[in-house]
């Protein structure tokens, strides 16, 4: 099943945490549209928001070993094209939070069109090795659910 | 299932079409490994050689509106981390080749051992719409199957 | 002689084109700054974002060989280290337009703090040969000049 | 003065560290060819391939702050344009050691046809503050003198 078979999957309100960003040159791939990976590019940083509002800004920008997060699986569905000059718009969202793992799911926006979504995995993974989510964590997470308002 | 599930997905030999690439500075991020889009963008490579050489440079390099083929879904399973300074080898397969679209399987190795296992589809869109492959693009495309020798 | 050695390069007023761009996950490396090369990407926005102003979209996206416009030559100076997350701001100005060529300026800002300055020569070179800009082109270019109000 | 004036600057002999590294799809851009800031991330490796040569590998991957590290600034003169698919290959030297700084040349090849050449400059900054480099330092960069065969 495709992520988009689910018309909520769609709506950005579902999306508690949203960012605008530019579309560089630097994006477009000979194509003359926005790169595949280049929107991978913009996926993750969704991923990133999330968890510097979920773990704090030294997670993602000076990470330990202590407290690991590891990606363990994405997936892009790329339902449209998008161009530049122009910006887009990500939502992310938590769709579950697991024992030691949680599951993103993100939409991209061009000008109000839905042009990818996305779901990702990310372990909770200190020292390389799977660990359990704490309940303050998990909590944390599920702060950003998909569907719920901010 | 994830894709490293099935235990065939993880040898090189299954995978006709391969490529060696350095390791750049710039693939890492601040988890001081390579970064996930980086091996995206590996995957990417190992889309566009296979299509090369299938459809030739022009599709990739002066894509037409007549026979533009579209990326419409990626996933990436990423089962181990990869570092910097090194090198990739890059494993690309045709899982399936459909009436307008075309799956790849990807695997990617840092010193012998899979960092990343991936699916991709594609589909044949000139002018943006879905339209059925040949006989002969079909044929093509199964040169590079998935286990077959080449 | 260092760019930032004019003081006037350092003042976002004296630079007509501006725009703001979100730093991403993926521009930091393993220095956990923003990377150099991510650097020279944002400089490279604020060149097309002028020659979309001055040449219109199409010179950047849909590039003809009648008309192409071809980088020749880049400096850029590091005056500080920029940080994730946060925005940068570029100002981009028109230094000099001689007989085939013209000169950018750049500054690149954090928080207000310039960390980077930037000067790019670019050549019209249609078919790969230097012709002459047009008195129309020129005069196009230098409303934007350094220093000017917009 | 361009770089390309001095012919020593164009003859890869010159330069005592090479790599040579596969042009990715993801390095194109609208203009069909490789992208001016995709050559600043290929010189960029060029210059960390001789700073873990000359630094050891943790210069660069785990940089402390005793024995940082930064790039202070750099020029890329674009000679001719390069193209995907293929290789290119990189040469690297050390152009001048002085007593906190210390000064890169580089040149890059396609198909035996130099397309860029590039300066930079780096300064060993401890804690973000300029410092001399030890004699042992100086020798070491010295190794890949420019002219200087390996």
């Amino acid at each position: 099943m495709a992520l988009q078979d689910d018309p909520a999957r769609l709506d950005i309100a579902n999306y508690p945490l949203r960012f605008t960003s530019r579309v560089l040159f630097a994006d477009m791939d000979s194509f003359r549209h926005v790169n595949n990976v280049a929107i991978a590019r913009y996926i993750e940083e969704g991923r990133a928001a999330c968890l510097i509002e979920v773990f704090g800004t030294d997670a993602l920008v000076n990470p330990s070993s202590e407290r690991l997060m590891l990606f363990a699986s994405g997936i892009i569905d790329y339902i449209a094209q998008a161009y530049y000059p122009g910006e887009v718009e990500v939502g992310t969202a938590i769709l579950r939070a697991g024992k030691s793992s949680f599951q993103f799911g993100h939409a991209a926006f061009q000008n109000g069109k839905c042009f990818a979504l996305a779901d990702g995995v990310m372990v909770k993974a200190p020292h390389g090795k799977a660990a359990p989510l704490t309940a303050e964590e998990r909590a944390a997470l599920l702060r950003f659910n998909f569907g719920g308002g901010q």
